[in-house]
């Protein structure tokens, strides 16, 4: 394995390393070096073999160490959700980024023009406004900036409809003085079902695609880069048409929604929660020392909605409700756990709940090797 | 109304104050310093008018500025969810506090002793080792921490079972050294409905209470301080028997699960996140840019568990879905949102809403008059 990167900042005012796991204070976010380390290399190699760019999207670590070991392994650059993001991320060295979030606002578009200074800087959009916007930006700080169009396949959140209407607006954005033109953008979200669902889903997103390439074509307009995938999908994405890029986040860490989706096991799941019982009063349940502070509230997005992350070496224990600072566990009759006892748990969606966190604890088997700052926690600007 | 506290350090590199809202760069939370004034003196007022000492927990804002507002106002003391809490109020000066948790380990029990030495600090709890464990720290440290015995009289979360094992467990604890006995603790976690359910849990639980001091008086356990409270019940106080304390927190702001139980309106809602709309394109939806990574994906407590927050002065817009970065709106027919246009939404649980924060904006009309640190987001220990 590589080493990791360690930064000063990161070591706080915790005890000196290497220390044993035992020795955390807890609730605390584990990362195993190990199995983050297969993660991202299973993701590189794939995309390698199938000549896919992989960029991925940063949102789910917000560590620069990470982003640093994602570009050793050949990533094209990284995808980020916000403007602040990137700004932590360029101020730790990383020079490739695409903003995959419709930026609005003159300050937002001054931060941008000023970040293309110092990275090759793209953002992906779904409107004149916000196209002109950064245009007029990029132009007043003679800089120019990667624009990249989004197309809705399916999700319905952001991307504009596969109709002529919208071929006009790639067009005029197009034209836009001080915008590298770099391709169009799509976000398959709504691909997240388990395997069978995925493949039936990969028929329909296909015909959408081409629709899309005939309406570009037709209009003359290229596109270069298509960029797409998400982590349940990401390793179908030589299947689906034209993708050039893909953006998955979640695959360095996985959680209990890519498990549930079968596009990861428990044991490549890089990221646990280790937690310590401090009550069990109560008959039949037990409370740790991790709520929705710690593990977010988050649901699991598909199947069944129950339970709030999966309880390693314990499946007949459930997680089964969450307060702010404390997780209620449900004992079955003849399991106990004593107060003292440390879990370590696998959250629904691992993204928010490493935003959540000051640090994670790097670790190899029983030792922690390095403590990583989440430096881009709580950009929400 | 009351001068607000600045702390310098809360003012980071934003743009000097006073500035207009429309200024903000969103997403963003803004405490309406009326409002936040107003609901501070309503709570103070009943408390004093009742007799019952006021002890809010911190664990909604921890903010120091608002915690010193609360003492300013006639508070006992304040309630904290978790050491690192405790520490960041105890260096902001604050001198009387309860960590309403169930602390475990030599770490934690040593910081606490800490603590001791530089505040009046006490601790609930509901075991014999986690008291055993404290007492020992203090010894060591040559301090005394206070002590509450919780007792679970339905929420069952933590707290002893009431019967004469659990009056056994208090007796133990009174006689272990350097702890100081400051009497019971319940948390009514459970008495959260509407109002009509409230009047019917209360009848429950005054039975219960009666009970548990019936088994103390028994075995001549005395319950000086008897400390509840919660904000959809802390009204209904003073018809709690024997409830000499209470520690309320979501009252300094209020959300939409404190109107949904009937316990604050609207326009006592002090906290609101600004939004901007930023993607018109899917039809009759729009996106704002503050999902569940800015407003958490806690879900509606009770009733009808749909929305994510409810959007002031659009009641005809639903927030249906939150993605990390994006909140999902849907858009009736015959209304029309711009890109670029600011909404404020009450988020469904202001306290982890907060606790995403790195700070928020105190607005007085249109103006931005301070913005304060959220200095204890993030301890989770």
């Amino acid at each position: 394995m590589e080493t990791c990167l360690s930064i000063p900042e990161s070591q706080g005012s915790d005890p000196k390393l290497p220390m044993e796991i035992s020795e955390i204070d807890t609730p605390a976010v584990l990362i195993d070096a190990e199995k983050l380390d297969r993660n991202l290399r299973k993701m590189a190699n794939y995309c390698t073999k199938h000549s896919i760019a992989l960029r991925p999207h940063t949102k789910t670590h917000k560590m620069p160490e990470i982003a640093h070991m994602q570009m050793r392994y050949g990533a094209a650059g990284i995808a980020v959700a916000k403007l602040g993001e990137a700004e932590v991320m360029a101020d730790a060295g990383i020079n490739d980024m695409v903003v995959v979030y419709p930026l609005w606002g003159e300050s937002k578009w001054n931060r941008l023009a000023d970040l293309a200074r110092r990275a090759r800087i793209s953002v992906a959009m779904d409107s004149l406004p916000v196209a002109e916007g950064i245009s007029r930006a990029a132009a007043k700080a003679g800089v120019e900036v990667g624009i990249r169009v989004e197309f809705d396949t399916g999700f319905g959140r952001c991307g504009l409809p596969l109709d002529h209407s919208s071929i006009r607006v790639a067009q005029q954005v197009l034209a836009l003085p001080n915008l590298r033109w770099e391709g169009i953008s799509v976000y398959p979200g709504h691909i997240m079902g388990n395997r069978a669902v995925r493949e039936h889903d990969l028929v329909l997103e296909n015909a959408q695609l081409d629709r899309l390439y005939a309406l570009l074509s037709a209009a003359g307009v290229s596109h270069l880069s298509v960029s797409g995938g998400n982590t349940p999908a990401a390793l179908l994405s030589h299947r689906f048409h034209g993708i050039n890029e893909i953006r998955p986040g979640t695959y360095v860490f996985n959680d209990r929604n890519t498990v549930d989706a079968e596009a990861a096991t428990y044991d490549e799941c890089a990221a646990t929660v280790l937690v310590t019982v401090v009550s069990t009063s109560v008959a039949h349940r037990a409370i740790v020392d991790a709520g929705s502070k710690t593990l977010t509230a988050d649901t699991l997005l598909s199947g069944e909605r129950k339970n709030h992350g999966y309880v390693l070496d314990h499946p007949e224990i459930e997680l089964y409700d969450l307060s702010e600072e404390h997780g209620h566990l449900r004992i079955p009759e003849g399991s106990r756990l004593q107060i003292g006892d440390r879990l370590r748990v696998v959250p629904n969606h691992i993204c928010p709940c490493i935003n959540l966190q000051e640090r994670v604890y790097v670790v190899s088997d029983d030792q922690v090797i390095d403590q990583w700052k989440v430096s881009g926690r709580g950009r929400v600007n």
